[in-house]
């Protein structure tokens, strides 16, 4: 080694420790203020504690959804503010489950996807549980057997997200949040599967169809069985030869597949979307979205007489979805999602135009846009 | 309400926005300091470049293992250990998911376990890849496709243990870390199975012997099923009625059952290690451990001989697993653990002592030892 490659060497060295050494100083203060966060958090559940030991609620959605934000709007870098925000999420997580651990009931069986929704809006400090149906969860929320609930509204199986809106319809329950998980389909195959030999490709007929273009220029020859779920998929594709399934991360993981190809959907953006659902109200963080249900009679200008006070107001819709009443007799029912707070002065006033027309208007809640 | 009590509520009010007003600033100061250890994160990644572009390491386990032994030692409270501990292997994990992602291959199947293994080791950011078998995951070690593997080592089903065993001797591949996972063992069953009616319980061996007197007490009725995993027991109650399965929380995530009994198992400790394996020897952490293989004929006194020079040197040791040499004629393998990092003295002593004695010795690693 040349004295010049020596000198270089030497210098390194001490740079690395000088900067080993201010990581750990970094550490030790960003040890003693999180410290300093917790006790302000068991601080506040005390007094919340004294002033109503019933009904004390030390979870406030919108209160957490101005923190990410405001974190979002100050990070300098370099890290992303995604980045960022899951980890002050884990911070908060932590902190909260000091006093009482979160409870969280889900969607337990095709759903691990919404028990990755669950984690991703409430840290890994929270407890969840699973249950086998979309009315369960409701259920146990009502119950008060847990604080929240998480059910997937948007889904690619077109089914789940009826059951979901049915069971509004005929529940007390508010909506307390939203979370949006990217979800990318990737072609598997089996230990003993070679990709150019591969001739049957399982998968969900909606899987199949988000990626058809893919297919259709890349695997033209290949098969396509549409089955019950991605995860059916997954396990039938480890027993068999030359074939392939199209799902998930997790599927993948689950059965010991090896993905051949990431990332195959047509559309990059595709997602699903959950709710999180609870038994109180949430107040207003400055960007949140209310959801409606609104029954109307099936007569002629229906669909304008609801229509038209959101643009009166500048009310700015982002959803809407009809469905027949599940009373019959001749009404519709509307699921509505829009942008603004209960608490606002324009959406009361373009509520209040939408009743005179309404059978029935239900604010199924306000709560904060998914901030991650 | 009274006057009392008006007031009483003003100043909680008061308490509860002073108290807001600051965790925010406490946020603002912690945002700050993560993000100047990221910058710090990412000049170490380039001094590192510059040194070496080719080999350049930027996860160093040693390191890691002492950032957080050190933060676990100050943390002042109120949050736990283990929970400051997590938040920093967060905060870690995120810093060097900026420069460069780590890369890790586990044990896929059967073990989700193995995954939430990873997860807790390298935190959420990592990378990992599911592989359908214990030498595929060394394979892709070696061949540089992942920096990291991880295996597990010491499991309810004995077979794995062994298999994984087998594959060190014949690698070149060292151990870097250890992780242990506490596992529970709940009693589940499907929706329509009510706990008093409950005629079969299916499980692993290992699971029902594991938790045999609690079976024993409770439902000594019911019969008891083996099957070739808790997985395979979980998803087999799914469409019977009046089983149970024994399995962990995992299963019952992913087949939808209810647990009906938590924590059955005899023995609440029961815990499953895994082990991480990569292709660089890890520098003394100030707490580690060594793990060895040890060849010895089969002649009267070699267990003795193997032993004395532990006891001599005043080595810790804190495992021993003798097999049969794979190689056949007559020598035994002996699987040792113990206490020390190969670079201290007296280590070294002993291991020249047992040289004396041995057919071959070989140092399957040192490494930090489990800090979660």
């Amino acid at each position: 080694m040349s004295d010049q490659n020596q000198e270089q060497n030497f210098k390194d060295e001490e740079e690395l420790k000088g900067l080993r050494n201010e990581i750990d100083r970094l550490d030790t203060e960003i040890l003693n203020l999180i410290s300093q966060r917790a006790q302000c958090a068991m601080r506040v559940a005390e007094v919340k504690l004294a002033a109503d030991p019933e009904n004390a609620v030390f979870y406030r959605p919108e209160r957490e959804a101005q923190v990410l934000n405001r974190i979002m709007e100050r990070n300098p870098g370099p890290l992303g503010n995604e980045d960022m925000a899951r980890l002050f999420r884990e911070i908060m997580s932590a902190c909260l489950a000091l006093e009482k651990p979160l409870e969280v009931a889900y969607l337990g069986p095709e759903g691990t996807f919404t028990q990755q929704a669950a984690k991703k809006h409430f840290g890994q400090w929270v407890k969840s549980k699973p249950m086998p149906a979309i009315d369960e969860v409701f259920r146990e929320v009502e119950a008060g057997a847990v604080q929240y609930g998480v059910v997937p509204i948007e889904n690619s199986t077109e089914g789940v997200v009826n059951h979901t809106l049915d069971t509004f319809i005929s529940s007390n329950i508010h909506i307390c949040g939203e979370v949006e998980l990217r979800i990318h389909q990737h072609l598997m195959t089996g230990p003993n599967t070679r990709r150019d030999k591969i001739t049957r490709i399982y998968s969900h007929q909606q899987s199949l169809a988000q990626c058809r273009k893919w297919l259709d220029a890349h695997m033209p020859q290949a098969e396509r069985i549409a089955v019950n779920s991605n995860a059916e998929a997954a396990r039938r594709v480890q027993g068999e030869w030359n074939s392939a399934a199209i799902a998930g991360e997790l599927a993948s993981e689950l059965y010991g597949l090896e993905i051949v190809e990431t990332k195959i959907e047509d559309n990059p953006d595709n997602s699903t979307r959950f709710l999180i659902i609870g038994r109180e109200e949430v107040g207003a963080s400055g960007g949140d979205k209310t959801s409606l249900v609104v029954s109307m009679r099936n007569e002629p200008g229906a669909l304008y007489n609801l229509l038209k006070p959101f643009k009166d107001f500048g009310v700015d819709m982002t959803r809407l979805e009809s469905r027949p009443s599940p009373s019959g007799n001749w009404t519709y029912v509307f699921f509505i999602d829009f942008v603004g707070h209960i608490d606002e002065k324009n959406v009361q006033d373009a509520l209040a135009a939408i009743k005179e027309t309404a059978v029935e208007v239900k604010v199924l809640g306000s709560y904060p846009k998914g901030v991650l």
